[in-house]
């Protein structure tokens, strides 16, 4: 038998923050005891590891990454095996990404090919949604069948028309069938009808620059989104997820819906909480490096953000970690803002920014921990699992130092992409030690992880639906 | 010159109830003078009428009729003739009518179309909007020209794929021209693509009554078409008129768009404020009689309806006017809900039907004259030429005799349709005299009018937006 | 008989603006005619009045004044002689004050009392409102008596503590008895005993100047105390009118309670709307010029006090009229914020101010003249007598040059007040000429009017409740 | 060393559902381990109890409890010695029981008092709010040294006029006082003075059944309350908690607000959730036993607190446990329901209402622990000594038996009172042992505790306004 003891650090998780030394047997908690105990005491392990000073916490839960996955003629600069590593970093120790359904293809290929490009490679463990691009009978059938297999979400698109979207009726069939087999759809929700209408007449104008993303990308629009496929899941007798929220409008119609006591779900990114529309608006063409959609929005909506997880009106913290080099691969917009493929880093530096935003007194210690692991692995049946420190959860713990001063930048980071949207940001706290199921990952500043420690996870449905 | 005078009734208006008696020169009002005075007293006229103890309103305005319309392979009962024939008979002295581009077709060739049909035919005065079935490059610069000869307004589908609905991104760029020309778009705002999922599982579940025409138009699909019209307008910049409204979330939807000041306006109409799902289930497919979208609601919603109406979160009450005869068209869908064709008789019940609304005590005397007469005249541009009786209006002008009784039929209206969907309802309140431009066409129980006395008027922009 | 005609102007009303000539006789308007017609031109009449290129529109109607109020040992500048002559000059041609029961007084006594100081002095006429500064059995039932006399409304304070205040079980006394005979209650609605403590604190911190009035009355406070006469009005089963509304949460409150449906109504102020913050602290004690309850608020709350007055949540633009000279007055607090005397000049600026919102596209014409003229009217029962041109209704009319400019400024005013709270304002539109029931009391730049002319005017109940 | 082991149940807490052990050490709760591990088994303790087949949950905290209260000239028939051994009973180890300031006398007096009453009594552990009933300088100033030694939460109400109510300005300073001091102000939030006047009025219409309490305590005399001492609350920069919300209005008024971001929270009893004004109009004065205040409302109310609860708009279900006999007591008021003590008891039941309430499906089993023991410890400074299960928590623990069936009964309760309001109700669930600070209380069906067992408990302030 394998056992590690951790003792003499602060356990924070999203319930509770105790004195507590914690016994790891075979890559699992076996028990917490309070500091001090003869309980505690009376352990004995291989492996003893001081936490005296830091926060013991969960591994974090990211719950929406890309990685290496194809847009627009080019494809994310990480692949699972430098993505993951990267979120080990970070802090991360799950991943759950979106395998993609192919116009004309089958759920069942695309999560093959999905399949096939994470294993082995992975760092740490890693989990899928379904992207349905193809609504049809077929593929509202298979999604019987990947809930029972552990892909127990889907997403679908109101955006980018031609390519992911797909229309009302589709979007209501798909949440009819959630409803009977206890899946959980998830939308991308801004108006792509409308956004390509104005794209059009923005380019029309000489409108090039990258700061016309944001613009074009009507916060109404995402508002309209949102507020429609509540509606349809209402219709459905359906819960939705609406990922990647960025405008207050957006939010108020979760909280709206919320208070009617709708099972509706929100989640935002680092990058809404801490970048703007100031931004995308940065010359030379360096707005390019903050094109992802939902867009930033002006500064004014942080405090909307930031007060909707407060409310728990948004639940859920991910990264939509989705990179692609400045160099080449942004490029490709240079002349025309609907080129630069959308996405941004980040699977590396959320548990960090958020634990900024701890610092910064926007939310408390236990609720970082709720937003950054608890949250997400309740809200895709993960948990207990992952997103805690308890008896019988996975050992997915991090040591986190919580004085520890750091630097983003692109110079340090382990993302594969040749810059940082938050380059030169100073943030409080720092990553020290990293388990995946027992085995450390991170430790003294030093990767000891290796490609295939992490496993996949299949996935039980929704646990903020019982 | 030809003078009448109108003596000793009360003339009800939107804004005023004077003791006043009224001069017409030439088929316009020249003067009101109180009751008794002097100047009124010296007014000599070839035409005397005697008002006394009745009630001196403005001839209703209609602002939402189908004559003659195609649907489904059938089309409407009423012809122009007809149908405002029945109007004139009911108080009503002007239609607005819509003309309907079709697909592949200019609006021009749809506007010609239905002025031949019009011409020489209308017993009252008539004007057109225009349904956009095709909104492209060519029917958008299109809209400008019609505002610039009175047809101001424009009507987009969210609902029926295939025939008439509109993408949002059509709706957005119809949106922004109106923006630009004065016009105003004007929405049916249901779900569409959501509906036509919710009406195959119906019929596919042996669900074929009428009944379940109500139940597959969901009101939450209302509200969120309601919702998705505001905010598209709300990013052209343009106002909407949301017509036929009938549930209570959307008539939510418009009352928040209009706290937050937006130039949003909404429709209802009689049959959503008198009658209920539970006509639609009447048994024996009576129930095909109510079938129209929106559709009727559970009974519950007429509260809403009518508060709207108090709170001018609704404007304006039109009829929908597009009856099809029991026999022979409604039993088109005997064995399929789907295939009855939408629509109900209403233009000449309308006046009496709101005067009953008075006498219920949902509504003043003034605000029966405001939805039913001024404000459609003001939203689509013919006040103070319609909708008042004022110095310089038409002389369209009704003697309401408020204490009448009668009992509404089809043995006794003059709709060209086989029933009423008011068989044996009694209502207080009749119409006794109704001059058109100073012309009787209805007196002493007759038709005194004829076809082409009713003449086209080309409408201004909308004075609401003022 | 003494007939004027008016001719060649444009009569706007609330509901038209026309082309017409007015024919007065006796006092009243007796006909309208449309300009050019032989009804029009064969009108004969002692006096023309030439009102081309002038607007002609009712005499505004002012519904809250206090002249010669007692306050704090001193008393409110303008006289009712000397304050209805400045409302003439300012086109007002009615006022409503208010008659103040005196603790331990009866209301008849108030009533007395201050039908003494208005009669025989006034320019233009008046009625009164009722202040119930003591809620007790007996006069409660007074209470009838004074809605049978046309004394219909009745003011009651949440706010000053010990001299109006009056307590929660009072008001909602008062609002039972107005909901069993017609009356309206009206609220000066803000915490008082909350703001007293806020006072207190504030002098204790040794903030002494005019702009920690602002400070202290809170806007939350104001809020508070609109939604609680509001729910004391809902279990009373009456309506409210909540008087100088200047806070935007205030609005808020109020507009959810017009949503419901409830018949809440309220008033706003030219100070508010053009006034703010900014002005209670200017140096040098100026700010005491601004100090008025409730007070002004930061810039801000002037947006959603327009929009409030565009959505018909708020249906009055009053003036609160109650001047105090600077020197001698507004000095009594020079230590002492809380001791400066409560009040601002504005019955004779009103029509001007609100004129030059429609010149800076605030409202539109017509609804300049329903907010001062016609909607006051009718929510005090004087309509149509008072605040139209129509057959029928009283000759108070002004002829209006929409085109000149005046500078507002105490220099050049007629009220009895040594500063203008608009010093040196540009503005756009003039009244030219004042008809008090037929009389001229201003024109050609002279006040042709006596003390005396105007009368007291007894008022139905509310025509805002039919 | 005192050590016991609870082996095999499922340990419920509001985290988590966990398969652990428990050992518990001294007192206190010293580990958790997964049941079946090394860690686990490897305990050895002198008291092992088998809990297979029972939930292992936290001893239930009942923040709102009133034991030998006095009340119009009776007082409350649970002693604190027979009230919380009716609460061990019930599976509930902590109360936080109201000392109360009388008029004129001072906070301490009445601590003293209390502490008076309940030392020595106890059979479960105690803690103290206080009672304002005499909001000034001195009390205000007594509130920092109550917070300094445990007292840390403060009721004041809007209610009881004469007895218990303080003005608005007592409130606002008492709410500045708590800010500044770390205290939590509690409100009872009625309008007193308005209902005084209704109760006044009922009276003198005969109207003197129990019903007619639940009548003139309208409910949105509640909502008013709610929405004023939420503004105030906002003005003084506080939180504040709404004690016994029992209207769908005054739930309202708790979402908006939180909406806001604001500190407000809210409390509701079983007997809202349970009962309803059918239960106050059982004939033969039966209706007394309900009378409560607030009071008992429609049945319709029960689905907003049910929603409240879930989307945590109310975080807390305390008892207000209050009880006085029907005979002798209750009877005082058989001619005039305002004389009725106020007051039902409840300490017993809580804990098995709640669990049928997770059989029923209104919350899940985890919010069931999180209302009714967490959330209560956390609101009001006990946590995680109080209402978890944790390493360093008491082991204040109870084991229950989900499949057990009662049938509530006066004739089986513990509580000193002579009448159930829940008389042949039958529950699911049942509490099989009850250990206080690791002492089994009950065991066996049978109480195993004694007077004197039950500590007082200091209070840290609210943790949750961290």
């Amino acid at each position: 038998m394998n056992r590690t003891v951790i003792r003499g650090g602060l356990v924070i998780t999203a319930a509770d923050e105790l004195h507590a030394d914690v016994l790891v047997e075979n890559g699992r908690v076996a028990a917490l005891a309070a500091h001090g105990t003869d309980a505690a005491a009376g352990w004995s392990a291989e492996h003893e590891i001081d936490a005296t000073g830091t926060y013991v916490i969960p591994g974090g839960v990211d719950a929406h990454t890309h990685m290496e996955m194809p847009f627009g003629g080019t494809q994310a600069s990480d692949t699972f095996e430098t993505g993951t590593r990267a979120a080990a970093w970070g802090g991360t120790t799950t991943i759950v990404d979106f395998a993609i359904q192919s116009k004309g293809g089958s759920l069942r290929e695309g999560l093959d090919a999905w399949h096939a490009k994470a294993d082995g490679q992975c760092a740490v463990d890693y989990a899928f949604h379904m992207i349905m691009s193809d609504v049809n009978a077929a593929s509202l059938k298979e999604m019987d069948a990947l809930v029972g297999e552990g892909v127990t979400s889907f997403k679908l698109f109101t955006a980018y028309p031609g390519v992911f979207l797909s229309d009302d009726g589709q979007i209501l069939r798909a949440m009819q069938q959630a409803a009977s087999n206890g899946g959980l759809v998830m939308t991308h929700a801004e108006n792509g009808l409308a956004i390509d209408v104005l794209v059009e007449q923005a380019l029309a104008r000489g409108e090039t620059d990258p700061r016309h993303h944001g613009e074009v990308r009507n916060a109404l629009l995402e508002a309209e989104a949102t507020h429609r496929v509540i509606k349809l899941a209402q219709v459905a007798g359906a819960p939705v997820y609406v990922v990647h929220v960025s405008a207050e409008e957006a939010v108020a119609e979760l909280a709206r819906a919320r208070d009617q006591g709708l099972p509706v779900f929100g989640e935002t990114c680092p990058q809404y909480l801490f970048l703007s529309t100031d931004n995308l608006a940065e010359p030379d063409f360096e707005g390019a490096k903050y094109v992802c959609s939902t867009p930033l929005r002006p500064k004014e909506h942080q405090a909307a953000l930031w007060r909707g997880l407060r409310t728990d009106d948004l639940q859920v913290v991910s990264t939509d970690h989705c990179p692609f080099c400045f160099k080449g691969q942004k490029e490709l917009g240079r002349n025309d803002f609907s080129k630069i493929p959308n996405g941004m880093p980040g699977v590396e530096s959320r548990m960090d920014l958020l634990h900024q935003a701890v610092v910064d007194g926007h939310i408390s210690r236990r609720r970082w921990i709720e937003i950054a692991c608890a949250a997400p692995a309740r809200m895709f049946g993960l948990y207990p699992k992952k997103g805690t420190i308890a008896p019988g959860a996975d050992a997915d713990i991090v040591l986190y130092d919580p004085h520890a001063e750091q630097t983003l930048s692109a110079a340090t980071h382990h993302m594969n992409v040749d810059y940082s949207p938050y380059e030169g940001k100073k943030v409080t706290g720092r990553v020290r030690t990293v388990l995946s199921r027992g085995v450390p990952v991170i430790d003294g500043g030093r990767y000891t992880g290796r490609a295939g420690q992490g496993m996949y996870v299949p996935r039980a449905t929704s646990q903020y639906l019982d």
